[in-house]
């Protein structure tokens, strides 16, 4: 996609309770009122194909457990679709598109975390997305335990069930969290590593102060 | 599965025409008639995930076509859930696994066909199936001229719309052909060439004969 209009392909990625789904937000509001026009897109979903693989993962369609593999492979898929009929044509047409959580999450949680090849996981997710690799991704790195907090005090600002937090459950999670250093190491260009134990504000603002050393944003 | 008693997973692959489902069944029911407990599986489908992806394979889900990549995942996606709920358990209990089509068909027509990275297929695969690589598969390669006129003589027989055999399908099944015989030199221990010109009762008595020479086939 070498295009001089194309849009930018920024994506939010990081263990729980970082704050991807506030700061993703943040970014598109703040994007349009520079007039920018702006995608958000979340995953499985996003398409009418993606929305049906939601379906299965979601509902265990038919009432069995879906398997590990199934999982990473049907993600994989809603991805593929998502690229190629909203993001691809969305970045042609010189529009930005904010993603909360995408190809990385696979290898962070899927590859280092629940043990898959992460070599797998990669060509898995470079088969699905081709070339919308983004732009610029931000790790917002969080301690586990930090986060951890985060995500009992939102459940129970919100009422819902308080997750209890296994040991083994932990281990998962520092896994992921070192997965994603580790894929912030290996794609440099790509990754910023933000500290994202501070405050939702003092984050937003390291964002944006990236993105304007990063390209020109307003149209 | 290093079992004493796991069943054997055998699989019929190649071009449009060659007969592997009329081989398949012929195939179980001969072992069926033996005492032989037998599973025949076609893809994708097979289990409940797996109808529910057939589902948005064939019927557009939600009225938008279904990437050729999303395909491809979705197909792997239905394959990997195949191995795990039915193929594996069977294997283990002893029971032996007939497949009209299996992973090869995606290397062979998405990789070889239509010109996707065969290593990425190989990948895919590999990770759909994990150690469920078929014991045998019979390669039934037929001449994609022959097989387009009998795919042309069946649907004569049962009425359905007679395909027109464009010059561009039909390098695409060369490819296709061609793919198979790669594969196939590729893992000569798994695979065995099948000349598929010759009538079906011919080619039912090779592969029996073929499977007597490489295992015991009465429990």
């Amino acid at each position: 996609m070498k295009n001089a209009v194309r849009g930018k392909f920024i994506t939010f990625e990081g263990p729980e309770g970082g704050g991807k789904t506030t700061q993703a937000k943040r970014l598109v509001s703040r994007l349009e009122s520079l007039g920018r026009e702006v995608i958000y897109t979340r995953e499985p979903g996003g398409t009418p194909t993606g929305e049906a693989i939601r379906g299965i993962l979601q509902y265990n369609a038919a009432g069995e457990p879906v398997c590990p593999e199934t999982e990473v492979l049907l993600f994989a898929a809603s991805r593929a679709q998502l690229v190629r009929h909203v993001i691809i044509p969305a970045l042609v047409r010189g529009c930005w598109v904010v993603s909360d959580r995408f190809a990385d999450s696979t290898t962070a949680y899927q590859g280092y975390g629940r043990g898959f090849s992460v070599d797998s996981m990669l060509t898995i997710n470079a088969f699905a997305i081709n070339e919308a690799v983004p732009d610029l991704t931000f790790l917002l790195d969080v301690d586990i335990k930090l986060g951890f907090e985060r995500l009992a005090e939102r459940q129970r600002q919100t009422k819902t069930a308080k997750d209890r937090i296994e040991q083994e459950e932990r281990a998962f999670h520092e896994r992921v969290r070192r997965g994603y250093l580790q894929l912030a190491e290996r794609w440099p260009q790509r990754f910023r590593r933000l500290d994202a134990s501070r405050s939702a504000d003092e984050v937003e603002s390291e964002v944006w102060s990236i993105l304007e050393g990063f390209t020109k944003i307003t149209g």
